[in-house]
C-alpha cells in the first residue's frame, strides 16, 4: 500500500495537468456591466469541438468514497477537456498523473483545494474520479464533450499497487 | 415608471428565453463512478462553434445595484448562449425579453432563483446585465463565446419608459 501525500493547489503546480478555475488576480479582469461586475475571463482551455464534439453543461453529485480513499485506478479523457467547479465552499481533493501511456502509484500528484477552486483537466491527462470529502454530497458543474468516440480510458492497478490518499 | 413583478424560476416558465440550469429529477440522470456520483447531464444548449467562436470559462463577479433596480437597458449576444451558474446558494434576479426586434419595458418577464438554479439564455435573447440581491458581492461561473464577430447588442430605453423590479 502507497500513501500518497496532498499539496495545495495552486495555479503553477497545477500546470501539467490543466488549470486552475478560480478568481485570482492573475487571471485576466474586465470590468463589465457599469462597473457593477468583474470578469475573469478565459479561465481554463476548452478543448472540445476540433475532436468534432460540443460542449455539454452537466452537474455532477458526488458521495464521499469510504476512508482511508484507495486510488486504485485512473482514468482519462482523449477527446477533450474536462472541467470541475465546486457548487459549494468545501475543499475537494485532487489526484491527477501526466497525460502518457505509463499511469500507476508511483506517478501520481495529489491536491486538496482551498474551497473555492475548480479544475480542468487537459486532454489525456489522467485523473481518479471525482473526489468528495466529508459526510456529505456535494455537487459540482462539469463542462465536459459530447459526441461520437469513445472518450474514456481506464486504467486498474494491481492490488498490490494500489495507493491510499493521505489527507 | 413601470414596476416590474418577479415570479420563481421555472424550467417551463423560462423555456421561452434558454434552459434552467439545476440538479432535478427532470434531468437525464447517469449513474457513474461506480455508484458514487450521479450526472446530471447536458442541462443547457452551448451554441457557440455554430458562429466560428470558441466556448469560454469564465467568473463573473457581481455587485449589488442600488434599490430600486431600474431597469433602463437589455441586451443580447447574437452568436451565443450565454450560461450562468451561482457559485453561491443565494437567489439572484433575472429579466428577459424574447429574442426578436422589439424591446421595451412592456415586453419583459422577471425571475428569481431559489439559490441554486442557474440559467443559459439562448442566442438573441435579450436580458438585463447580471443582478445580484443582498449588501454583498457574489461569483458565477459563467460559460459564454469567444472569438471574432460583434457579440453584444445593446438597447437603451427612453427615460420615461424604464422599469423597476418589484422583488
Amino acid at each position: 500500500m502507497y500513501e500518497i501525500k496532498v499539496e495545495p493547489l495552486t495555479r503553477k503546480t497545477f500546470e501539467p495537468f490543466g488549470q486552475v478555475i478560480e478568481a485570482e488576480a492573475y487571471a485576466e479582469m474586465i470590468t463589465i456591466n457599469d462597473g457593477y461586475a468583474t470578469r475573469y475571463h478565459d479561465l481554463a482551455e476548452v478543448d472540445i469541438s476540433s475532436s468534432g464534439g460540443r460542449p455539454l453543461i452537466n452537474i455532477f453529485r458526488g458521495r464521499p468514497r469510504p476512508l482511508p480513499i484507495t486510488i486504485h485506478m485512473m482514468e482519462r479523457h482523449p477527446l477533450g477537456t474536462q472541467a470541475f467547479i465546486p457548487l459549494h465552499r468545501d475543499p475537494f481533493a485532487i489526484v491527477v498523473a501526466p497525460a502518457g501511456e505509463i499511469v500507476d502509484v508511483s506517478v501520481l500528484s495529489a491536491f486538496v483545494t482551498n474551497g473555492r477552486q475548480g479544475v480542468s483537466y487537459s486532454r489525456n491527462v489522467w485523473h481518479f474520479p471525482l473526489l468528495v470529502l466529508g459526510p456529505d454530497e456535494k455537487d459540482f458543474l462539469v463542462v465536459d464533450r459530447g459526441g461520437g468516440g469513445d472518450n474514456c480510458e481506464e486504467r486498474y492497478f494491481d492490488a498490490d499497487r494500489v495507493g491510499t490518499l493521505k489527507l
